[in-house]
């Protein structure tokens, strides 16, 4: 079983940097990533993992505001810096293919894989808020056909540079003064719809031959460029059934790609709030989601039902909605969570403007169960946890849930090798240009 | 006086991989690069400066695959890591305004200047090598004045996404629930030639306001970007009086452009080879030149006296040269060099192809003279070191030159500040949008 940790410097929930003991001043403070990191590689997690956003105003400014979410490091000038403060955990950096540069990615990342010894991991995304265009001369989002195309070649372009140089390439032979052997170097020359680069990489083949490939798609483009990419999915959270559903059509589009579907690991996203008993598990929870302002609350729940709750009264149950064509199936999800949880309006809001994804609120005992459900039952390979609070809920999952999962035999309770492939089991990628 | 020190893995000399002692390894070792980086901290240099480059292929292969330079690490990846394992000494990474985009680069450098507490600086350039096109999908370079009116608007574009949030923007309201002031928060919208970016930046105002901008343009209309821009210049080497007269012309420019000249600061770079004997350090010279293959370096001669010299007998003097119309300017300093240090054609090619700038070769006190000298003439307000050797070199400069400079006081002998400004003595810049 594996563990990612979705990391925000405050977490992924809006209110979690008011909580008591939190760290608001996280997003600029690095000593707290520098701390967490730490963390996670003595849980012995196989990666912390960054989320990136190439905008800001993508919410009403009366959410924004209020958002700790708003600004945070750039993932790939944290991730140098925690390589550098830690000796096995894995760095994913989420980085864009429809405003970087294919050349410009290609290093970095083959960089960050030299100075971490194999640590690095590239979570593909084709960035899907709108704003982002505006910030790179488009007036608006490409395509979404046209981002899943330009993001295959892309990948096409940064393993092809990655392979410029054999592994043996550089003989660094001091007596006879030859530095490479140019037999062993591969001009990539490539031509493309969207790119064309000449190569070679100026950086050596990576420690991993290739850094890991992560991605996050959901729609059908999405998932077909993961099945013919992705080394880990991170999927989007949803039920035991959704989950298994999802977990066997990506297996089969692996194995129907030609690739080996044990290469292909789904780490479904979960948030995860621990509580000594269920009781105050979901005390905590309802405490975190207190701290979301209503106003910002509000315009989540709005959107989820396709209609202005700003009329209903807060601390009542949902009033009977009109039918939305925007959003069916947003709308019955919302009907689902208030009668499941008995929650107001207020309540809703607060959920939906917080984090309304799927959760394991429990005692360590209980989230071991589900992760072990999920597992056994086919319906991931492991988690990327997104943690209630920071500091507390991080540490409570290393102190008490990754101890629970070592007991059962789920989890390592040691790094067994050095690199992120390792720790995943996945193998090393040979050279197209210079075959074994 | 100002220290920086201009940085190569194995140095810039292309023979320095195969001296005695030397990490041929160090491209991709970044053990050395923090041994390196934390030498220099402990000889309270004002930086670590990192080069770069786009391509590979902009030598003859006969004289690349000799050379060490070809590859390393992407400085925007290297500096965050050696953020991490320093304290105080400034960080600064060269990036391309010809192949980047601003609003990725404003943010990587932001982020680093907060991973950094205010040790970041920007090396712009327009990158003169014409392969690097080839690897951004363009046939041929773009065009010098086209490249420098680009770099003016990318640095305008920086700066001002830079200044999108004013110092206090982020209230940390734990209380209220607000996170940041709206009314705090500028977006840039910034329209013009090369670049369309709406803002705002989603990362907060840097530590020092904006990092260090350092440039290096020869040509006019590299010195007119860096007397409106630039807060270090970073000078070719040459001759006292070169530097005097390229000190009174940036100096003045700087003056024109309605700036205070003392915040324009000039480091000429300078190879140094140091000795515990003036013919210790010139054999070490010799050794460190007899390193370079004689068939790269008649590449370089060649290029330099605008002549195939293939034909020439490498064990004599260089013989009398047809009149070169390509670089009679680069023809007669071959011709001042070799007269004045009786070198054959093997010495000229080697010298060449190793490292053929202006060079401090002495005792640590001839070179504190020398230094000493320069500052006193104005001829410049500090050097950026680079290192005859790795580590040898470094660590003679710090431990032998450092303290006869900080006797002399010359030198600092403690870090006074904390940021890249401080050690600069440069003023932090004000919020363009939000004024004081
Ligand atoms: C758990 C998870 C994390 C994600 N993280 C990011 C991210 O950091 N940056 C980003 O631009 N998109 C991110 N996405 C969005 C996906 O890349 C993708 O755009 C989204 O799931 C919609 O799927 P589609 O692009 O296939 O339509 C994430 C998605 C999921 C499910
Ligand atoms: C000491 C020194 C270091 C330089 N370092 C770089 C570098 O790392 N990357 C780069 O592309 N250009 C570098 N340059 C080149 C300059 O940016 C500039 O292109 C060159 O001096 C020619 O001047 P011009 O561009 O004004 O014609 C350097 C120049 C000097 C003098």
């Amino acid at each position: 079983m594996h563990l990612g940790a979705f990391m925000r410097p405050t977490t992924i929930h809006t209110g979690a940097w008011r909580f008591p003991g939190a760290f608001p001043d996280a997003n600029f403070n690095f000593t707290h990533l520098k701390r967490f990191a730490q963390t996670l590689e003595r849980g012995c997690f196989d990666a912390f993992f960054m989320a990136d956003h190439l905008a800001v105003l993508n919410m009403p400014m009366e959410a924004l505001q209020r958002s700790h979410t708003v600004t945070s490091f750039d993932p790939l000038t944290l991730l140098p810096a925690l390589a550098a403060v830690t000796e096995r955990i894995g760095l994913i950096a989420t980085a864009s293919t429809t405003f970087e540069q294919p050349y410009l990615i290609a290093r970095k990342f083959a960089s960050l894989d030299h100075l971490s010894n194999g640590r690095a991991g590239w979570n593909i995304v084709t960035t899907s808020n709108p704003d982002a265009a505006l910030n790179f001369g488009q007036d608006a989002q490409m395509d979404h056909g046209d981002r899943y195309r330009r993001g295959r070649e892309f990948y096409d372009v940064v393993t092809g540079l990655w392979d410029s140089w054999a592994d043996d390439a550089f003989l660094r032979d001091v007596e006879g003064g030859r530095f490479f052997d140019p037999a062993r170097l591969h001009v990539l020359d490539h031509q493309g719809e969207f790119f064309r680069v000449r190569g070679p990489l100026n950086v050596a083949r990576p420690v991993q031959g290739w850094p890991v490939i992560v991605q996050a798609g959901a729609s059908d483009a999405g998932r077909q460029l993961a099945a013919e990419t992705a080394e880990v999915v991170f999927a989007g959270g949803s039920t035991l059934a959704d989950g298994q559903a999802f977990y066997r059509d990506m297996k089969q589009r692996a194995a129907a790609a030609g690739r080996d579907p044990a290469h292909l690991k789904i780490l479904p996203g979960c948030f995860v709030v621990i509580g000594d008993t269920l009781q105050q598990a979901q005390d905590k929870r309802a405490l975190l989601d207190s701290l979301v302002h209503y106003q910002s609350g509000l315009a989540s729940l709005s959107i989820a039902i396709g209609h202005d709750a700003s009329g209903f009264d807060p601390d009542a149950p949902l009033p009977p909605l009109p039918p939305s064509n925007a959003s069916k199936s947003g709308q019955q999800r919302v009907l689902d969570m208030a009668a499941r949880e008995s929650l107001t309006v207020r309540h809703l809001a607060q959920r939906l403007g917080g984090y309304a994804g799927v959760a394991m609120v429990g005692t360590p005992t209980m989230i071991a169960d589900t992760m072990q459900e999920w597992i056994e039952q086919e319906g991931s390979d492991g988690f990327n946890v997104m943690f209630s609070d920071l500091p507390a809920g991080l540490d409570d999952f290393v102190g008490q849930v990754v101890p629970e999962l070592q007991r059962r035999g789920l989890f390592r309770t040691a790094y067994a090798g050095t690199t992120l492939r390792d720790h995943l089991g996945l193998p090393r990628p040979g050279n197209r240009f210079f075959p074994a």
